[in-house]
Parts: C-alpha cells; sequence; structure tokens
C-alpha cells in the first residue's frame, strides 16, 4: 500500500484508501481501462463540492431511498468500480431492499464478469446475506441500445421498476428512462448526461451514499414533497459549487 | 483501439485519444498507478473550462516562454503521464530551447524509469534531435524533500535557473521554489498546491500547452509587464470556471 494510505489520520486517507482499492482491483481484472480515468473525474469533482454529502444530495438520497422502499421491483445495477469501491455497501442494501443486484458494465468481457460476480460472491458468503447475484447470464436486452452493453436479466434490470444505477454512462440512463423506470443515478457531476437523464440524481461519492441509504434505511419515512424536481435539485448542485468556488478565490497565496 | 477513439469527427476524439495512448503507457509501464486517475482528474478540470486555451493561460503561457528563453540553465522535468502524452513536443521544445529534459518521477522504480527514458530516446532517435535527457543517474537531491522523489541531476533539475514542470506535486514544487528557481507550473487545477505555489502557472491542458509554447516560438516577442502576477491570473482563471459553471446550470433538462 502507498505509506500515505496506510495512515487513517492523514487529511487525504479516504481518497488515498479508494485509489489503492481500485489499483487493486485492476490488478484482479475487475476493471475497464478507462475505469480509473473515471474514478479521477469523480475525484476531481468531489474536492469541488467538499468531499462531503451536500444538502441537495441529501435530499435526492432521501427521495431515492422512498422510491426504493415503495418499489415493486426494485434492483441495484453495478459496473467495476461500483462493485470495488461498495460491493460490500450494496449487497448490504439489497438485502434490506431484499431485490437483486445485477452486474451490468459497459465493457463486457467474460474475465471482467467472472472476476465481479466472483468478488460479489466472496462478500455474500461471508456476511451470509441472502442477496440474489444477477449478470452471468443475460436473457434479454434493453431497448434501444447496441452491442454487448444491452444485455441485461429478465428477472433483475428489465422488469425493475426502480432501478439504482451509480456511475453509470449517459445512453444507459437515457435508455433505462425511456423505459419508463424510476431511474436514480448517483454522480458527482452535475452536468453530466446521466446527471440530467436521471429521475432522481444524487451528486455524492457513491461510498458516502451507500451509507447513507443503509443508515436511513430504519429510520421513519418523512413525508417528501413530489414528484422529485431533479432539474432544480441539479441547479442548486451547482450553486453550491458555484459558491465554494467564488469562496476559494479569495484563497492566499 | 476504444471504437469510438478510431474515429476524428467524434466530438470526444481527442480525449479518447489521450486515454487511449494512457492505456498503453500503463501496459508498458511508464505510468504509476496513480497516473490514470490523475489523468481524470485532469479531464474533469479540463471539461470545466470548455477543453480549450483560455485567456488567462495563453496570458501565463507568454510569460513561461518568455522565461523559458531568457533562462541561463531552463530545463524540462517530465513525468509518466508527460512522457507518454507530450513527450514528443517536449522534446521539441528542449531543442529549440537547447535546454535538456530530465524525468523525474515521484514513485521511481528501475523499471519505470526504464521504460520512460527508452520512450524519450526512441523519439530522439525518430526525430534526430540533439537533446540530452538525464534521469537516468541521480547524482543530488533537492533539498527539503525526502525519499527517492528527492532524486535528481545536478546538470539538470539542479542546477536549473528556471524549470518547467508540469503535472507536479505540490510538495517539489515547492521545494523547487524554495531553490529560488522560476517554477512554470502547467495544472489544469487552478486551486492545486502545485497550482499556487508555482512561478507561472498555466491552468491549461499539457498538450496545447506544448504545442502553444512551440507554436509561438519563433514569434516576436510582445512586451510583458513584469513580475507575473501568478495569484491574479489564477483568480481569473477561477472566475472563467465559475462563470462557465453558472452558465451551464441554465442547462435544459
Amino acid at each position: 500500500m502507498d505509506d500515505l494510505a496506510a495512515d487513517p489520520s492523514h487529511p487525504r486517507y479516504e481518497s488515498l484508501l479508494k485509489r489503492h482499492i481500485l489499483e487493486n482491483a485492476a490488478k484482479k481484472g475487475m476493471l475497464a481501462g478507462s475505469a480509473l480515468i473515471a474514478h479521477g473525474r469523480g475525484e476531481a469533482y468531489d474536492y469541488l463540492i467538499g468531499e462531503q454529502t451536500i444538502e441537495t444530495a441529501m435530499n435526492a438520497t432521501k427521495h431515492a431511498l422512498y422510491q426504493l422502499k415503495m418499489a415493486k421491483h426494485p434492483v441495484i445495477s453495478v459496473n467495476g468500480n461500483t462493485v470495488a469501491l461498495v460491493g460490500e455497501d450494496l449487497m448490504k442494501l439489497a438485502s434490506l431492499l431484499d431485490c437483486p443486484i445485477e452486474v451490468n458494465i459497459f465493457y463486457r468481457t467474460p474475465e471482467r464478469m467472472s472476476a465481479l460476480l466472483n468478488h460479489l460472491d466472496e462478500i455474500k458468503q461471508r456476511l451470509d446475506l441472502d442477496v440474489e447475484v444477477l449478470g452471468a447470464s443475460p436473457d434479454t436486452r434493453i431497448p434501444g441500445l447496441e452491442g454487448p452493453r444491452a444485455k441485461c436479466c429478465q428477472s433483475g434490470i428489465f422488469l425493475s421498476d426502480v432501478i439504482l444505477v451509480p456511475l453509470e454512462d449517459g445512453d444507459r440512463c437515457e435508455a433505462l428512462v425511456a423505459m419508463g423506470k424510476t431511474v436514480i443515478v448517483v454522480d458527482l457531476n452535475p452536468l453530466s448526461r446521466s446527471s440530467k437523464m436521471g429521475s432522481i440524481t444524487i451528486v455524492d461519492e457513491i461510498s458516502r451514499v451507500a451509507k447513507n441509504l443503509i443508515s436511513m434505511f430504519g429510520e421513519q419515512e418523512e413525508i417528501l414533497e413530489h414528484p422529485f424536481d431533479n432539474e432544480k435539485n441539479l441547479r442548486r448542485s451547482l450553486n453550491h459549487i458555484n459558491q465554494s468556488l467564488t469562496e476559494a478565490s479569495n484563497f492566499p497565496v
């Protein structure tokens, strides 16, 4: 491990730990070549929101949890970075929601799929969770997408009415929305196509989101305004970043 | 190559091509584990400035070129990402400046050093450039730094009065400034420690910077205000990002 990442008191401990986890996942063949670059983009946006769950993100997270709990067929869709960073917490969340988790990756190869499924299976055994892990045998397609990225499971993503898709690409997000699903996006860039396309977009780091969803799970439901105004919430997230930058531009040199 | 990166008319061609180059460089052992993540952070900031050379960056680039041309002992310090992305253009620039180029990396291993030196040597032979490539045999240290990252060459970084250090870490940047050098930083994050520590900070993508330095090299010198006010220029760069975000927050959904 990087010498800096071994010390929990280091101000960048969390960030360095995540890098370490992803570098290891890359070595195990769990990630596509572009995964580390995507994580770096996230790091930059996380830096701009102060590496914290901002108010608009918490607002979106509450609505997301409400939708997931009210759903007939909720599902959690995961890719390489998500499995590596928060596989364990998302398996716990799937267990709480009593819903399947489906591995669904952009660059699908048998090797990567198997590395990811094995990783989740190891978590399932270790934590003794009764969660269905899908993705090994896709039996249908998401309409409107081409190639291997369209593949999915009938009993998972295809059937779902509410889907949590952290770190998803814009095309797939759009295709899922077009299927009439409530699509919950987790994306640190409030300007990304996924963020704009999602039904509920949580502009926050996925580890924090997973922890928030789990810790709020048993709490009394608040009465939430409906429908959720994603555009308004995204604008408020952008305003937060803007304000931080304005404050930061008064930095001492 | 990623299917998207094969088509120069694709709106993200430049960006995808860079990813492809870096993924290849990683396979060749030229990059540290954190290099792709660092590139991703750069991508995010580049997105915020509109993937273009903004006015403040051009201003800093002009001052940087002036300082490099006026220097007694200019030097170009390069790391893994820099060699992979712009090794060729920086070798050309070194040839124009008649100065050495020194490979100087944070996580120094014999394997990475050799992969990087070989890459530059291949460029040198191919373009028939008379450029001294340093780094293989560091013979002194940068004061104030510890471990392998302090190593450098007497006739390169140590002796230099003006140093171009693209994508440098904050500690080393600070140590070089403390040595009394004019330190030219290239960093897409105007809030990074390197950006704040540098004598002249160019908030721009290194490929564009290298091309600008080369294309302006033979032009008549403008009369430049001195000394360069780096703090003011950084604030103006931040203002640019702020303004882009404000405009972006009026996006249609």
